[in-house]
């Protein structure tokens, strides 16, 4: 998919806006400095603990928007729908937008529905756009980032991917592993309210933090390092990794992010994170070497350093 | 479609933009208006004769912007992929799309990707949300039209659709029906800068100029009245249409819409639409009455005054 974005993508649009391949477009109009984002959502199953399509898709696209720093406002929403699809189904998928974009404050005030024939389409795809303002000077952007920052995460990793893949693969636990889907705005909000000096926001959703930390690391020509022992992932998500064949730091999350920080403002910036019932969890996992180059380096538990390569290949299909 | 719309979704996001139901969301940004539309383009073929799907996804999109009277300056673009799909096809698409932005002066600032299993989707989805910026002081709405006010299109009608059926069918003409779908923002731009008070803008698509009358009608509480014999239909279309039993008021369009101007305005304002090569074909097909109510009347070819009634159901499925 990176792939596809980078090879055919980007060069087939060539733009200077697109070229900085940010979660979020990034302009100006008049004297305002406004981000744009879409993403489409073809999650399945549609309904899944701790979420679904609907509440998936205001997530995702608020979470791009907060990551160029940029205050969410307006939605958009395109539904394809499959010809069969239940009414009570779609009902409940608006109802489901509706009540995460309350929660997130913005407005779906743009939309569109097309039919297509059964079996053209799997019952429900979402696209959303949207539109926030940013009310910051800072340029936040891998090419922000400087020798010393810290990564901080604000929570555990890897649910929103295990919680659908315990689902496809009919695995019951104790208790069950719900999404960490959530709009994460209001952290990042406090953070440059808080006057913390965000170099770069990054939301950790597909390939994971293996592939945030990578495309950062090829982006900004800094060689990143990350301490095994001090990323959060729950036990209940690492034995469905584990028996299902999957690494928690290349699974999905969709209300996780990496900031990277100037290092002397980490802990206060953890300190703000925490006070967020998302953000909780929030711990510093690394830093940025003062070394040049496009690599990863994994402390792992037991000591020893490797390369935490960019998985090849869609490790998990349609998981959001 | 429009029931869909009206009695699910925007009772479901319920917000005062949404509820103007107009083609864009029209909303403020510190001192900017701004304008931000959504559509998925789900059209088969994908390539028909005057256009593809790339080129129709920027031109629906940015047409729905000029349709507020904003300058259409970004696109986001979401591609929702089945496994399977053609490296050529999908690179021919975004040429296309490329080409289309380029001619319309927008760029596309922002995209994603999906891919879904074989079987689940239909080759290529297109969504594109677009972002435009107002200049004008009109209230460019179905509120804002008067008695008096002349009714304009900037050409014949019905090609869009008729082209697509006709590939559909298997249709030979003489000469082949090409899509009229080209972007209407520099026809809109010379009208707001030749001074003509537009009170209304809408682009004839889904369900013709049927749809977009009755809809105007209704949100304005006006009775309309068109004279069949003044509707440009080029003899072609219209004969695919009686082969095919289509009633070509109903036809899809992609590069026309209906203008809604003060009387005397009317001979001014076909004067400078007519200037551009979509607006050659620009004439008057009738008036807002003085009389309240939610009615179309159509005096036809021989002289008798009948309602246009919406057509109920979809009458030509997956044509955008």
């Amino acid at each position: 998919m990176h792939d596809l974005i980078a090879k055919l993508l980007v060069p087939g649009f060539e733009n200077p806006l697109l070229r900085r391949q940010h979660d979020s477009a990034v302009f100006t109009v008049g004297q305002e400095h406004l981000a744009f984002t879409t993403d489409s959502y073809v999650v399945r199953p549609i309904v899944f603990p701790g979420g679904d399509l609907g509440s998936l898709a205001v997530h995702g696209t608020v979470n791009d928007l907060a990551m160029a720093g940029a205050r969410p406002l307006y939605l958009s929403a395109g539904m394809i729908i499959e010809e069969g699809l239940p009414m009570e189904t779609l009902r409940a998928i608006v109802t489901s937008m509706r009540a995460a974009a309350d929660a997130c404050g913005v407005q779906i005030v743009t939309g569109d529905t097309k039919v297509v024939d059964k079996g053209k389409g799997d019952g429900l795809f979402i696209n959303t756009a949207g539109v926030g303002v940013i009310g910051h000077g800072l340029n936040i952007h891998p090419e922000s980032i400087r020798p010393g920052d810290a990564i901080l995460v604000n929570g555990d990793l890897g649910r929103h991917g295990m919680a659908i893949m315990a689902v496809r693969e009919g695995l019951e636990f104790e208790s069950s592993i719900e999404s960490d889907s959530a709009p994460v705005w209001p952290i990042v909000q406090a953070l440059l309210e808080g006057g913390i000096e965000v170099h770069c926001l990054r939301d950790i959703t597909r390939g994971g933090l293996t592939s945030v930390l990578n495309e950062i690391s090829a982006a900004s020509d800094r060689i990143l390092q990350v301490d095994e022992s001090l990323i959060p992932v729950r036990p209940d998500v690492r034995a469905a990794c584990e028996i299902l064949g999957f690494d928690p730091l290349q699974v999905a999350c969709e209300g996780r992010f990496a900031a990277f920080v100037p290092g002397e403002q980490a802990p206060a910036a953890m300190e703000i994170m925490r006070k967020f019932p998302h953000g909780q969890g929030a711990c510093r996992v690394g830093e940025v070497t003062s070394h040049p180059g496009s690599r990863v380096l994994l402390k792992s538990i037991i000591g020893a350093t490797r390369i935490l390569d960019m998985s090849s290949g869609e490790q998990l299909p349609r998981i959001c």
